[in-house]
């Protein structure tokens, strides 16, 4: 199924938006890139294999974490009190020590410093994409997703960037030297264009909430995405947009009427890995060499 | 469960930074406004038993359009590719035709003009949060949530603010009209300041998402919630923070390690205007007196 | 929605194999023998409002457990092993020590011997559905489902009745005093013919497994019920009959296909009582007074 | 983890009551055999990698069905009434059209014919596992489960026998020539008597309700099971069995204080033929071999 659904995601475009002539987006929530699927992700941004990314504050910064002290493996049944007293966050069930977010910090306050000195000096205008820009060259490290967003010019967005450990560092670096701005609507503009002036959209969504409504109402400025795969455990009975199937998004014009778009109901760090075995790896060599001759 | 849950965040707090003492905050999907639990919400901004809402872009401007015009009840099972051509969005078993969101537009646009107007000739720094604001001002509706929180002083964020119709709104705009900057730093400063600040912090989450790790987050910066009350159907197995069980939150300090934090299991449609019926309207006499008398 | 789908079941109908005319098969799971639903079950048996029950062993003998002594409200996150060597077992959050089983024990196993002697004098061809007609005779409590069952002539099936404390007990006492024979074939006829013989059937189906399929495969046997209530949680994606969505049902013909059946996505010990009291409590003085005069 | 879960299962015992010394219970609800999780099953069965099998009435006769027509692969969307009108049946994505249960009637009426006449001239006390062990051999064919489960003298256990298509053709059966006794108390004695004298056991539970209760009920008799995974996709909040953690399955008895159970949160078309690939198939030489010198 995905083989077909994802073939012509790959072929018979010859646009010149995207590197492949076909614009995917992939969007995914933070405990992918907490969990091991970041290195299935990592592979994706590295040969170019996805046009524009989205994903939470945490799906940003657990990546630059990970560069920088390794996330272990816990249960989900160890309790939070006996975390709390060793200092160990848990995040399912995996653990990262407070230790970890001293480093984040150390690594991030001079490049926050630096960016309010470039937004004062030059007039730079910060938003959410072009933070995670400059952070994916800063960390410069090939395990990063966003090191290899940076290298191949894969715009992320992250609209509520704020909304997590970079957050709480903005919010503290905000009283020690004011000023910095995130506009978001800059990055609207930027993301929805990127729809617009595709000529075929794919959409591969991994989890629900903020990443799949970004995408897909994007989507929606340009009729609808030409292809669609969803990988989540979210029902549609409580109406929420996590678990809507793929039909909702149609009547919303988010996902083309002529589509044969695909829901797959199970946990994306079981699937995903198997996914991109069978589309993307199987087809790399072809892939990447498109790419290169673009 | 739920009357011994909420009364100590009503009673024997006496700080200044909230009307009740204890700063109650109120997250929720877009979904919830979609619903009827809409009102019950209503009747917590009206009443001013919550302190600070936070919730999705569609949580916001499902709200005015209501104001504007009827969302009607359809099915789940209605053919997306039926609605499209005719005009009618599915939002779970609720239909919303297109029309309104055309007279949103008409209603959005000249104040999003006078936005940028007031950006330019006052210097005014818009937020997201100052937006809605603004919002519920014009709406000037008492059916409106955000009338009530603009009434009576609710900060209301939502920091992707982007991410919907209200975005699409100033992604056009931005064309005709460019210029406006929604700035997530300041906001971000507010919202964790609320928790910081306060003497006591309560939680009610209404799924999953951005709403909730926002406020639990910025619930971080005190080392931890006093109360918590999670409503949602996700499940902690595949590792989200919007399945996530309380106790993952207290490994954070999101949740203090004394705190006895309840998670339903449930489909908050159906829960939450019992929960309220049976704690905030059981005491409705003598907290709105509390608030008086403030 | 249940007010509708529910007064056809009551009204309308005139024949002579159930009290109402309709027949209305009910379904549960033994978890909600164990919670409080038990009383809204009793109700629905005490007044007769319901022609055919269908349970799990579990729904059958934690009845009777609960009439010898009481079980306990505990947690979900109670540990495993500490409950064990307290001998105290868990049902979800409810608590059942292992005297109660004691007490069962000693209340069963006379009569076990005096269906063992029936069998060999009388020649009783005993099944799971005279068993159980047995018990509630003999447990003499008006608190009990089945007692009530036994009083009004409502039959109650559980074909797999050895699937539980019964089926130990049956199996200890079967090296004391062996020779029983349950059969299951008899009862499969008596509750087909219950279908079959049917002028309207009526399912309402609490939770999913066999209790959900037993009664649909009877009703397959008239060609479908004419009216179908499914409340559960669970999720068709994975293929289950559990989670299978009513319109599964119409396809094998154990639906009408003219009905308009309802599937509740939730869980059943928050909406069962609220839909017993608006549907069935709420016309109790009608419905009591139609059986009265039958 | 599940090799570290299976291997102690397949190694360090020397019990006699089953091939390997480590007595493993399979259970499976019935959808499993209708999709291709069979072919897992059918390859456990042949080369005697399990010892004791519970499934439902569906779990038995979908697999006899498959020798006498196929199925077909459907989607879950396609409408109930259609399907009805066609003789089509869905099973979740898949369809098994009416023929092939005419089919199983045709195979199935002459044996029932047979069964009957033994009991009645030989006094064969019919039992389901004992007709199940009957139907293997008729059916003759290296593609079914119960096949390989006559060869190599795997009881299969179905306590609800006729609960599905053959209690159909038992009831239609029983008008023609009636008499027919399926005693399910003998059936518990065997089962139970399978844990109690097992060295040690392992549990490997595909889905919940019956298969899930029986195994871990009949480990009860032995004070728990040495070895558990339980592969489903239900969540405990509803107080199901279904659902239930291993961990309450520990306050009962029903796993040992001292295991290490597992509960993969996942559907198990996707994740049990990865299982077995990397258990029982990645040691087959050796696990064959063992079997062959007993």
């Amino acid at each position: 199924m995905f083989e077909l659904q994802l073939e012509p995601v790959q072929e018979g475009c010859d646009s010149h938006t995207s590197a492949s002539g076909c614009t995917i987006f992939l969007g995914y929530t933070s405990n992918l890139i907490s969990s091991g699927v970041r290195e299935s992700i990592r592979y994706l941004a590295q040969h170019r294999m996805v046009d524009v990314i989205v994903t939470t504050a945490g799906g940003i910064e657990e990546d630059f974490i990970k560069c920088l002290a390794p996330t272990y493996l816990g249960e989900f049944s160890l309790k939070g009190k006996e975390l709390r007293q060793q200092g160990i966050n848990r995040i399912g069930n995996l653990l990262v020590p407070n230790d970890n977010y001293c480093k984040f910090e150390d690594w991030l306050m001079p490049i926050l410093d630096q960016m309010v000195l470039e937004q004062k000096t030059e007039g730079t205008h910060w938003t959410p994409s072009k933070m995670i820009h400059r952070l994916g060259k800063e960390i410069n490290n090939p395990d990063s997703v966003y090191y290899w967003a940076y290298k191949n010019d894969i715009p992320v967005f992250s609209p509520a960037l704020t909304d997590g450990s970079l957050g709480d560092m903005i919010y503290f670096h905000s009283y020690k030297n004011p000023g910095l701005v995130l506009d978001i609507v800059e990055d609207i503009r930027r993301l929805n264009s990127k729809a617009v002036f595709a000529e075929t959209t794919g959409m591969i969504i991994l989890g629900g909430g903020l990443v799949k409504h970004h995408i897909a109402n994007a989507n929606l400025m340009r009729n609808g995405a030409d292809f669609a795969v969803f990988v989540n455990t979210g029902q549609e009975f409580d109406g929420s947009d996590s678990g809507a199937r793929p039909d909702e998004a149609i009547s919303w014009g988010k996902i083309r009427m002529d589509a044969t778009p695909v829901k797959v109901y199970a946990d994306a760090s079981i699937v995903f890995p198997l996914l991109v075995a069978e589309t993307f790896a199987h087809n790399a060599s072809r892939l990447i060499k498109e790419k290169k001759s673009d």
